[in-house]
């Protein structure tokens, strides 16, 4: 029997949902999830609490009841250090989405109001569990505490909401029931009934990724739920238990409002296993949402034909700097952007076009070289003192950003070599400054590939002009999820505006404050836009949660 | 310098816009086209004029001034025997989506509400040449003047108009700038403003059909072109004059608002010159709409890949006879839909599923025999004079259709034989009235597959049960547009309303009225569904229009 009835879910969570749903058309400053971590928002013992459930995972085999387990793997190691040591059930995949496809129907049936309610509840029973989050994506994705709580919890949580928001709306922009009569002159009118049933589209993988496997999962797990849909979650394996706490959650929501949980299983795989591919080529699942690599995106987006692909690869994020009135406020912005969980963000800038006769500042003319070392001086200053670097920088989160820094000081002048930073908390953990290049606007084939982790690049053009050349060719050819532009000059802005809206990237213009070019505010910012190669969807809009149900209508005479 | 102003559009066509957006979610009767060809609503001389204006073009070349023309190609002749003779400009691939490409870039800047209004300037004047439409259609498919006036004009005008208000919702359920401001505590705020452009995606391609020219090509021109994105037009060579038109009203009224006329373009080929697949593959084109055969969507689904592809393909529509309270009017009603364009419409039922022992009704139970007897009888009575019989049946699209009605009789047994019926106006031209052939349910392999025309079976099954179970196998793996069930007890209607729903078609109940299976009113019914293999998308929803455009945001601070 259901510990909690529909009823009294939906009537809990209507505000919430109104709120989220007119949030996202107005696109202010909105969010549901307080992003402190504070006693006093969280409470005194919140903190110490999901420490504890946290390291009670360790060492364990995770409490996950999911039918079909063939057998169980443990596959984590802490960026900082430590083995995890959590084991996960290993899903025989016949009987896992069997079980799942049985789930379908009730929640199908039980309508568009109830599944947002019910997975509202589940985001709000994520967010008392933001400490014991934290510390699972701290010690898989290698972020740093404070960001894993925001960036991993009360952020991905809201991009949770925003998706169920656009969900709900997207179902219940038709009305469920209609009367419908045509005149016919002089004869009497034709009367119908109608009835219009959204329905899911059938089982719906997620993808998750190493490096935020709550906030890049977030978004495609809640909107395919809420339409209806089940949801396998595949994480990557060394980044489970964020997620395996979150199906547990699901689950339990699930559960106690009278679903069958199976609507909501984890697939936790043995490392090289390729269960993506596995279960991404099945025919029962027909939406798949991927965060990864831009090889492995474009190959879901080409054989997975069976479902609606949502992927989020790889681009070339691009800052062009033309002029600034805020000399100190630009580099600052700039340091702490790249900074930022060591670069690990797919929104981190990577290229910045600088014309070699430099720029003008309010602090007078800055040559090609001073913007270069102005960028560099700025980081050094930022992460001065160890201890306050590291909470910024977080961990290298696996070898291959580590090869791909190493390999990158070799592209060109190095402007700020990529220094280690000793993690006080942390001996083992492998913490990276910065590694900023200087290259030359020839020098494509270097900057047009995406160099993920710590490195940056300063490019000089011959001007302006061949800076927003470089932006249109290399975000149009290969994508990016990110732009910024600084000028003092209205033309300027509006040429990389114009640019922006040609390749289909979002512009940040001026970033001098405390808003960073690789952060976006969900019910406000769209995440991606899907229009270039970086990723064919966004976060969030129609065309998101649009795909993942159907309308199907049964209509009578009267 | 434009004739008309934007403004002045805007003004004009706000109520109508307005009032389409309302009826979309509300779904009740609402055309905005009057379907009577009557000189009462259309003007004493409309029929006359617009006689004329079809004629004044065979034989001639077709008045289109667009751009990259490399030849002229006339390829149609009347279903109801003339040669058309109307020569059309075939295009320089290369030249002209180059002319398209570049009359982009102001048509996305002047925003939504103006790309609205223009395109409902379009509608309604398309809707004042409804009678040269229709004489155009009628020509082509080979569907009698007042079907092709209803359905070739005015409901393909309503889907037009429906398309638009979709794609207008779309574009502005977000605020296209918004106010940001994030509060930091006891710091100042953080504040930005922010713009959010939504832009198109590129050239979209509509892939015209020979049986409904305009009907099925309007939703996906429209959608497109309110949505930013240039259109060009490749219409079927048998039926390339209705769209002749459209795309030449499409022009006027661009130029006439002082946009570039190129945005929408004609694409006509020789026969067999398979321009369709050269124009899918070319990186330019990111949206193709596309309807008939299931082999050609499908490979457009498969190929196109750098392109959203829309399509509607073919599929088996069902019915399942259970029982009736109206005998009469159920066998009336059926007649008709098998009468109506000779059956060559994608809604049109093939596949009757009757229990061999028979169905209860208000004149008694009625054998198998003497359902499959009644439903041919009823279809005698409809067409007993030819001169009335061919105003319904129109004639034969092709010779694809004959082949295929010829090999049908020897599928099993025939009900009621395919007669030629005399064309009282047209000696020269081929209709056919409707075959009905008895199939068991063990001939799956016969009624599983299409037999597009006027070719449907009534299948003898063990139970209602069976026909069920047939028709969610049937269905469920190789489509259909339409589905209707006939029965008297609420819980086999309940039982196939869940088919319906898992199987993801639209069901229509009981029809005895004025109301036939094989159509869909605009602003109330979706056509198609998108969730079984016949097409992969609905007339229109939020998924139709929500992918050919994509925001693109700036922000700075403030």
């Amino acid at each position: 029997m259901a510990k909690l009835t529909v009823a009294e879910l939906v009537e809990r969570h209507r505000p919430t949902l109104e709120a989220a749903v007119a949030a996202a058309a107005q696109r202010g400053f909105w969010s549901a999830y307080p992003e402190s971590p504070s006693p006093r928002v969280y409470g005194e013992t919140a903190a110490a609490e999901g420490l504890a459930a946290y390291q009670a995972y360790l060492g364990n085999r995770f409490p996950l009841d999911q039918p079909g387990t063939d057998g169980w793997v443990a596959t984590e190691r802490s960026p900082y250090g430590p083995e995890l040591g959590v084991s996960y059930p290993h899903p025989d995949v016949e009987a896992l989405l069997a079980a799942m496809k049985a789930a379908m129907p009730a929640w199908r049936d039980a309508g568009a109001e109830a599944r947002a309610a019910v997975t509202i509840e589940i985001v709000d029973r994520l967010n008392k569990r933001s400490f014991e989050l934290a510390n699972a994506i701290m010690h898989t994705s290698g972020q740093a505490f404070v960001m894993a709580f925001q960036a991993g919890g009360t952020h991905a949580q809201d991009r949770a909401l925003e998706a169920i928001a656009y969900g709900y709306a997207e179902m219940t922009r038709h009305t469920g029931s209609a009367y419908w009569e045509k005149p016919q002159g002089k004869r009497d009118p034709l009367k119908m009934t109608k009835t219009f049933h959204p329905v899911p589209r059938g089982i719906a993988l997620v993808i998750g990724c190493n490096t935020f496997p709550t906030w890049n999962s977030y978004p495609g797990l809640f909107a395919s739920l809420v339409t209806g849909n089940p949801v396998v979650v595949k994480p990557h394996p060394k980044a489970v238990l964020p997620l395996a706490i979150t199906v547990a959650v699901c689950r339990e929501v699930l559960a106690d409002a009278g679903f069958d949980p199976n609507l909501v299983c984890l697939a936790a795989e043995a490392d090289g296993e390729r269960l993506a591919t596995v279960l991404a080529t099945r025919p029962e699942v027909k939406i798949i949402d991927y965060t990864g690599s831009t090889q492995y995106g474009d190959w879901l987006e080409q054989h997975a034909r069976q479902a609606q692909v949502y992927t989020e690869k790889a681009g070339v994020n691009t800052v062009a700097i033309d002029s600034t009135d805020d000399w100190r406020g630009m580099l600052g912005n700039i340091a702490f952007s790249l900074a930022l969980y060591s670069g690990q963000m797919c929104t981190t800038p990577q290229n910045f076009l600088v014309p070699r006769d430099g720029i003008d500042t309010d602090q007078g003319h800055k040559s090609f070289d001073e913007v270069a070392a102005g960028i560099s001086g700025a980081v050094d200053s930022l992460l001065g003192e160890d201890a306050r670097a590291v909470e910024l920088l977080g961990a290298i989160v696996n070898q291959g950003v580590l090869d791909r820094l190493g390999r990158a000081e070799g592209l060109g002048s190095v402007v700020r070599p990529s220094a280690t930073v000793a993690h006080p908390g942390y001996p083992d953990a492998i913490v990276r400054s910065p590694l900023l290049v200087a290259l030359d606007a020839k020098d494509e084939e270097v900057y047009a590939g995406e160099h993920f982790g710590p490195i940056s690049f300063v490019i000089a053009t011959d001007s302006t002009d061949q800076s927003l050349e470089i932006f249109r060719r290399t975000v149009g050819t290969h994508g990016a999820l990110t732009a910024a532009v600084y000028s003092t000059d209205e033309k300027v802005l509006d040429a990389a505006e114009d640019v922006a809206m040609d390749v289909g990237v979002a512009l940040s213009i001026n970033l001098t404050d405390g808003v960073y070019v690789n952060q976006s505010a969900a019910f406000s910012d769209f995440h991606g836009t899907g229009a270039n190669p970086a990723c064919n969807s966004a976060l969030t809009d129609g065309a998101f949660v649009a795909g993942r149900f159907r309308v199907v209508q049964s209509r009578r005479h009267v």
